[in-house]
């Protein structure tokens, strides 16, 4: 495969700039890759710039930064949200991994600050995998692996 | 780009009008801008229009002006909305940002409208600067910008 | 425009004939129209009615009138029915503006039935602006208009 | 119209034989048609098989069959569920009536098993009615008419 | 039929290798089939993978093995996931067996693994039986068959 081609996108109502980080860790593992980097304002708007991204950029894949409130219309937002990064995934043909931050996992901002990064960190590298061989992370099958956490492992 | 064509979508059912407030901002950002206005009854109405007033007007993006009532209800009919205009994002790969105003955000009128307007306005400039250039709202990436509300700022 | 062809779907689970308010309304606003009606059996059997109505007599719009239980699969089933009469709009370019009863809205059955006329009678209304002029419902825009009760009207 | 094709897919995780029933229900109306019995896993195996059956039969028609049990989690899969036939339904525009049984409608397996009767046989006709004339149920519109129930009946 | 090509679609998020359940039983059931195994992050990645696994290796079918936290938001995501795997079934015209494992289905970490294996093998089958005669399942049609626990069976 020649130079890889990857989409962020990100969001202005996110708390954390996810992206340095997954920029970062993107040129640890494909110093080429061509990076393209679009901002929007919420997740609603990601599905959207996920497929225009892909239609003047024809990117190799793409990874997406989501920052979700607490409140229940937020959850019902990321369930669109959801339905539509997956549509995009579907419709494209082109892998998709998305990184979701919920404000609900931790009360303390730091500690959300350090999910985001954890999370992103692991997504990029998983989004980069997923690319250069589907086959890649099945020797990590079933091995109860977490971003933003530490991994949970397999059952026994 | 040439002139912009943005198309508005507003709905009789909201109570306060958003969409004065979008075009006096657009007006303000974009001088040159012809703006198409359609109205609907309510929030399931506006996929569809979306839709049509894309396809009659060739819009370079849209703007929707939802308003959703209190109940169990009003919050399902916003998920099927939401994944309504996503899906038209999708299917037509033009910008389309959505502003929603949950009725139960304020008990008190005068300031459910003030939320209201502000939210219309920053989106309304949201949406041209997503249109003009993708990479723009980049600066203010995860600095947890809002709309209606102040902005919360990045964690630290 | 020609004469109007407008498509009626309807249901055998609703309590009240909604389709003949529709009808009769239309009437007066289009005396022309042509009005063809079909009727399933509930809310779930309507997108596709709505589809194959539209690829057989292709419709200039249609007016689908659902009637939902009180039960919470009710409630799921009515966000499905949703997704599904978006899609339909979104596909075929046809607006269709829907009428839904909840059966919570009132523990009256004739208050129930009132509020299902006067939604129906609105709502007939409405799909003949829509269609005859997208713009034309712009007077009201931010109105606070409600079908099936009184009107809130706007803050302030 | 010439002979009828009718397709049926139900599953294993059902506790009561409703295809049967519904055989036996279309054979009285439409002795000639020509039927197709698929059977799947579970409801969320439905919505494929429902569009494989069209592809490789061209049914004019569907029934379809679930059983959905009585945890959230079951809930949650009766929604993707009931959007993957109306799409099915949109796609193909071929009618597809559901028959679908919630374990929790009844405490009593006799009463559940009554219910799925009932369901499934008023449903295989108004399956047949609604491919043969999509007007022919119009004479009960709004008459409140229900399946596994007996009919409430229209309000007044 | 030729030798079958089967996909699977796996999780690291997953606490129990279940591909090698899936692939074991495959084995016993077609010893020629060729089997392509793809592993990434978690569901939401899956719908997309079963579209390119697809789309590269024109598979016959495909097994998914998801694996789905506790939180309410592990539900909404399940949901999305449910959709995004219906409508790749939907518009692929594959058959596509969904084997979902909720982490709150057991306290018990064993018990949970032996739930996830039961599932995968007796579905690893089912695929099989649906790949290559739709109606082979139906002598089970109604026998409340399950999967990850003992079979229910019929009422009555």
């Amino acid at each position: 495969m020649s130079r890889l081609k990857i989409g962020i996108i990100d969001t202005t109502f996110a708390r954390v700039d996810m992206a340095s980080v997954v920029i970062e860790e993107i040129r640890k593992l494909e110093p080429q890759a061509e990076i393209i980097r679009w901002t929007v304002p919420g997740i609603k708007d990601i599905p959207g710039a996920a497929k225009r991204i892909i239609d003047f950029h024809n990117c190799d894949g793409l990874i997406v930064l989501g920052w979700v409130g607490k409140e229940f219309v937020d959850k019902l937002s990321y369930v669109a949200y959801s339905v539509g990064i997956m549509l995009v995934g579907i419709l494209t043909s082109k892998p998709i991994i998305d990184v979701t931050v919920h404000e609900e996992e931790s009360e303390d901002p730091k500690e959300l600050k350090k999910i985001a990064i954890d999370r992103a960190r692991k997504h990029a590298r998983n989004l980069i995998h997923v690319i250069k061989d589907p086959t890649y992370l099945t020797k990590w099958s079933g091995k109860g692996l977490r971003q933003g956490y530490p991994d949970v492992g397999p059952i026994d």
